[in-house]
């Protein structure tokens, strides 16, 4: 069997779509899911650009023990060093640095000759390998760029010490056999030098298909992320490259991944309730109704053989069979324990379960039946370590459709109660700005999300608010959970204060790249 | 300039996703956008599956002039009939029958012999031919079909009378190039007799790459969807066709389509609002992200030259330009109905317009900023002509973070004002409680949505609800739209109300079917 290597770049790239800036805890959760997966290199961030990568990064980089963690450096030195400094911890360790080599960007963005831009790619795959013997070079804009000019300054990078070459679609232009021409002609070229790789964007619906074009010529490692997060339309997304090697085995003879598929679903929930991004109900693999039959035809036949609709079993990616439906009233803290170790949370303290524990038992004074996603819900909240220097003590909300809407607020401040009321526009508007007198801070809504855990009216609430402090700087996210609507709005928009209180020397508007 | 055939399935394999059932208002509005689109074939419904979906195909049938109205029908003589007498009424009219034609299908669904199946499809065939010339036949589970028996079907069903022959991939499990090889030769085959089409399924996310390929290989009409809707993860998005098309000109020569691509901005937001199936925003071309530039590096270069990072542009598919932002307190009626009619509202009554008016007005002193998405919302409500049964005079509630939940509402009934006040665990609970005392129903909520329509503390909300009120039956959708959302939550589920008499007779556990 040969592997092809699954390079995860969900906190880099995923990380640059719009609004989804994550704390440091919460790369280190996802860092950890995606190491249970069975990711072969996490993209940790990118060490140079702010405070708040470098930070994660090294975080990331103590912690991670099978994957290996990279960061990604522009092919200057001071990016390469701050990329070093960040990965020194890990077991294994890459430097991805990069610089772009299609015409149009060498002229109008680098302003740089070709010879120039072949000088510096040397320089910095040197200096990278300096620090690990583990190298990735990335030709952004390569397939916009001309071959013989690839040839040339992957053949210099490999002399330098370069072990994966990636070839970016970084605009999203290409389509399936354009990616493999390119990927075949230069695997002919290199042959055993060195690991190709396809990185590969979405502009044009063609992500995962370009990706495993790649990977049928040559391409033997995959850059992707978890729901195909990333910069505009994103990337190829993980879950299907997985997917698909796993149920084409007819396409792709012996190539394998070391993907353990049964934690997609898991990790896809993880990042989608981080990111506040959903995947859509009809994305392919992890969506809602990916799996789900609605017409009769397609039922009666799945009853006859299921080989006649299904092509994949919901279980093939972790989804729990009985709907995911557990626990009750009289579950005690042994199930309670079982449940959350079978849904990976291996690493919670004795503090945080007993909270967890004591929300579980209050939830099920309000909710008959209690679901798998109830508790993911629950664990989300409880197993924060940012400093909790606001808390939500008592909310009291009064909406009256013909007249005023206003709310009172209590918070404790490092254990002072402060307590004030104000008018809104809305119960939302009221509660918010309730909060913002109480705390003394003023912000932006950027965003505003409710969504039902489960079904059922008394289901649990789930709110994601973005938030933006300070203009110029990137929002940052809130997270609330609470059978009451109102209440979890209060509580997503107080998380998103501690958050930035913690992050608030770390983050800055910070560069994002580009491949 | 040779034209692609652009037939849009939203409003039967779309319908099909879980939770999407639309109302037959609903229906029309979208069929309506899908003609200012320049679809050239809707596919209404499948007329035999339930009472509902004759009615909208019928109702439809007689409001859409430019494009062809098709029902889709299983190959027995009950369902072909009740397909003719649904679009009797259209200038252009399209019976599209099928049956399967996979050896899996044959034997463990159909439990026919392929000459059984070939004598279905030509009695099929020559009926549909007795109501109208266009009739296309497609063959369930082409993908996984015998090209030798596939080549007998189709030569029969051209000789009885089809058109347009579909190839449908319909579990979604092949990739590019095995539609491009299985479309070429029968491209050869069939030659000028018939037109040749595809149908992809997005299971391992190749639904738009596979589509393609069909037509790099001679496939001339394509079966899509809006936001790529459809069964499980959904069919071929209409708009990554239609841009592909646009975009990459140098791979498809003279090829185009009827698209005005300028239109697709608004359909799509409309099937989402409609739905309540919203793309994610890395979703391509029209998820909310798929246009924006997060990365410093990248903004940087679109600055230097659009072409370093951008290969469409906003306005390309209908974004507006200036974010939207359009009206204010100031502004008069003049200005809303100009606003309305670039919104492609243009069937307006004025009672409609004076409401939508009020309304505006009404959100000007509560918002200081009012964008094109704000009017869509007000518009979206006051346009309806579900009759208003239930309709809510005053909500009050109270919430209490530490204490008891409880809401009191008002509704009219026909004219009678009921109010009743009932306890929740929560707001939300508290007032579909109330309304279900008030209302005498008794119903299950399925799911549950907030969005902000734009951002802001004072955003309006948007509530999307989805609510079983017969068990096995489908469940109805509710919108409201309102500056405080628990206003917007019992606005929702009283249409949601109002919307189940209305259809109640209609709607039944109806078959879907299965290309």
């Amino acid at each position: 069997m040969e592997s092809v290597i699954i390079f995860d770049t969900t906190l880099r790239d995923g990380e640059q779509s719009p609004g989804a800036s994550m704390t440091t805890e919460e790369k280190i959760k996802i860092a950890l899911g995606l190491e249970r997966l069975g990711v072969d290199v996490i993209e940790a961030g990118f060490a140079a650009s702010s405070p708040g990568d470098f930070e994660a990064i090294a975080q990331i980089a103590a912690l991670v023990q099978k994957s290996t963690v990279c960061s990604l450096a522009r092919a200057v030195p001071s990016d390469i060093e701050a990329a070093a400094k960040a990965i020194a911890k890990a077991p294994k360790k890459r430097i991805h640095t990069f610089i772009a080599t299609s015409p149009i960007h060498m002229e109008y963005k680098l302003k740089l000759t070709p010879n120039k831009v072949i000088a510096k790619a040397i320089e910095a795959v040197r200096l990278a390998k300096s620090f690990t013997d583990d190298v990735e070079f990335s030709c952004e804009d390569a397939s916009r760029s001309e071959m013989p000019f690839l040839k040339e300054i992957l053949s210099a990078v490999v002399e330098a010490g370069a072990t994966t070459l990636n070839l970016p679609d970084t605009v999203g232009y290409r389509f399936p056999n354009e990616i493999g021409t390119m990927i075949a002609e230069l695997a002919s070229f290199i042959g055993n030098k060195a690991i190709l790789s396809v990185h590969c964007h979405n502009d044009l619906g063609q992500a995962t298909a370009n990706a495993v074009y790649g990977i049928l010529n040559g391409a033997r490692q995959v850059e992707c992320t978890i729901n195909g997060l990333g910069e505009r339309a994103g990337n190829t997304a993980l879950e299907e490259v997985a997917m698909i090697l796993k149920t084409r085995k007819d396409l792709f003879g012996n190539l394998t991944t070391n993907i353990n598929t049964q934690e997609i679903y898991g990790i896809s929930k993880l990042v989608a309730d981080i990111t506040g991004i959903r995947p859509q109900p009809n994305k392919a693999i992890v969506g809602k109704n990916a799996f789900a039959h609605e017409s009769g035809i397609h039922q009666d036949g799945v009853l006859k053989n299921p080989e006649t609709y299904e092509i994949m079993r919901p279980n093939d990616i972790g989804i729990p069979e009985n709907n995911g439906l557990v626990l009750g009233k009289h579950s005690g803290r042994a199930a309670f324990k079982d449940k959350i170790l079978a849904l990976g949370y291996k690493n919670i303290s004795e503090e945080e379960f007993q909270n967890a524990f004591e929300r579980f038992k209050e939830l099920c004074d309000n909710k008959k039946e209690i679901f798998d996603d109830d508790i993911r819900a629950i664990l989300g909240e409880e197993t924060t370590h940012i400093p909790q220097i606001f808390v939500l003590e008592c909310l009291q909300v009064s909406v009256c459709s013909n007249g005023q809407h206003c709310s009172a607020v209590s918070i404790t401040k490092n254990g002072e109660t402060l307590s004030d009321s104000a008018l809104g526009n809305g119960a939302v508007d009221s509660i918010l700005k309730t909060i913002d007198r109480v705390s003394g801070q003023c912000s932006t809504l950027k965003d505003y999300k409710v969504e039902a855990v489960t079904s059922g009216k008394d289901a649990l609430a789930k709110v994601v608010v973005k938030v933006q402090f300070e203009s110029n700087k990137p929002a940052i996210i809130g997270h609330g959970v609470d059978i009451d609507t109102l209440t979890a709005t209060a509580k997503a928009y107080i998380s998103a204060l501690n958050n930035y209180f913690d992050m608030k020397d770390l983050i800055s508007n910070k560069e994002g790249m580009c491949l």
